[in-house]
């Protein structure tokens, strides 16, 4: 049926309904292309549970967007581009993008950057990997590490704003207030929706979302390997998940502001 | 191995780590038992997943617990319990508990109960489980059921007291506290944890914890059917997860103040 790569789909997936700040990013940047979506909602979350774990998961959730003939896996979940990549990289036949690098050279594209600071899942935080990415830039570069392990079940909770959210705010991030840090990495897909929140409590601090990055990413290597789609007409988006999708529908909107196609139930 | 069914262990399973309060009062009342408990760690929390999930995994972890040859099954979940008991009791050769029985006898055996409060998480309490059994003994009786997603994850972060949990307390039981509910169930294996934050802000409320009360169903239950385990020294206790074990071990101290013996990885 695909006869042309440039015309397979992209495939995007994460642990459940947080990718789609991913997804988002990608079909404003890129709206001719077809997207398939895949949301690991029986197991989520993946952001407390060991690497061999996440490795697993993370692995069966590529292979089944290479069933649907992807041309590329952009890897939407963090704690999946923290702790997979490397896997993914050397098992899959297409190319693999994670969110990680995007997010460190946007951080390291602005004015002040002497202090990042770096929030995400408890796996994601504890791998290292952004401290790693961003010390292979700058040695000098001084690093503040918090995992937020509320913030994920407040946002699927649509807990975005409110006296319960500033004092998990407050406790997640009074220390990076106290050390002036001025740029935050919101290294998970559920953060962007705290933003506004994150931004009052740090007020002096730049906020990079990495989901917005990631679609700069996705463009420029489709661009290079000559694999943009150049149909004229709005892409298709195809969603894919583990369990009932009742629970994704009603928080994909909350995520995307708008109706999605219901996704069809896979065993993967 | 085991000749004499009374020998055999009992089984316990819970989604995580959470059952570990049934654990707790079981081996408290039947020291002479050995137990088998799994923890199905890599697929926790069920409580915001789907009906159909939710039977798979309790079924899967409750053959496993079978192959232990185990003499009965303790459903330590709630949300289990509420979803997927019957089948459990269709498909399983041993009897099989769950705790919501258990834990509404002891609500009903107080004095006060004119109003009751049931809190869980959003699958148990949309599953209607704790009204249905109240009100096959008591139609009279006024239920306020409340979802309080954000209980277990607090817990499994060690927040039992402080201000975020202060917040959360009042955010999920301030109607309570508004309809003088006089008696409040904690659906959850999570939430004796947070028993007496509960307890300071529903002063007059009687709290009733599950986990002990179905410990007496267990009980009694091996003693109707001659299962009691005759020895005369400590059981053992053995533990299975279904993702590595080091979340889970440190988890265990939280709950039963003492150290496990390092649990095995299954593939359930």
């Amino acid at each position: 049926m695909v006869d042309k790569p440039f015309k397979r789909p992209i495939g995007i997936f994460d642990s459940g309904v947080g990718g789609l700040t991913v997804l988002k990013e990608v079909e404003r940047l890129l709206p001719f292309e077809d997207i398939v979506y895949f949301g690991d909602t029986a197991r989520v979350p993946y952001g407390n549970k060991s690497k061999s774990a996440i490795i697993r998961f993370s692995t069966e959730s590529a292979l089944f967007l290479l069933k649907k003939k992807v041309k590329m896996v952009v890897v939407a979940c963090n704690t999946s581009s923290s702790l997979a990549l490397e896997h993914l990289r050397r098992v899959l036949t297409v190319p693999v993008i994670g969110v990680i690098t995007a997010g460190v050279n946007k951080a390291l594209s602005l004015k002040s950057q002497n202090r990042i600071g770096i929030i995400g899942t408890r796996a994601t935080i504890a791998s290292g990997s952004y401290e790693r990415e961003i010390h292979r830039h700058d040695k000098k570069i001084k690093i503040y590490a918090q995992p937020c392990p509320l913030f994920a079940p407040l946002v699927e909770e649509g807990h975005l704003k409110g006296k319960v959210v500033d004092e998990i705010v407050d406790m997640y991030l009074k220390n990076f207030k106290k050390n002036h840090v001025d740029t935050v990495i919101l290294a998970c897909t559920h953060y962007p929706l705290l933003k506004s929140e994150i931004s009052k409590y740090l007020k002096d601090s730049e906020i990079v979302d990495s989901a917005k990055e990631v679609a700069h990413y996705a463009e420029k290597l489709l661009k290079d390997k000559k694999l943009l789609n150049n149909q004229r007409k709005r892409g298709r988006k195809t969603f894919y998940v583990s369990d009932e999708p009742a629970a994704f529908v009603k928080l994909a909107k909350l995520f995307l502001k708008r109706r999605i196609t219901k996704p069809k139930i896979v065993n993967v």
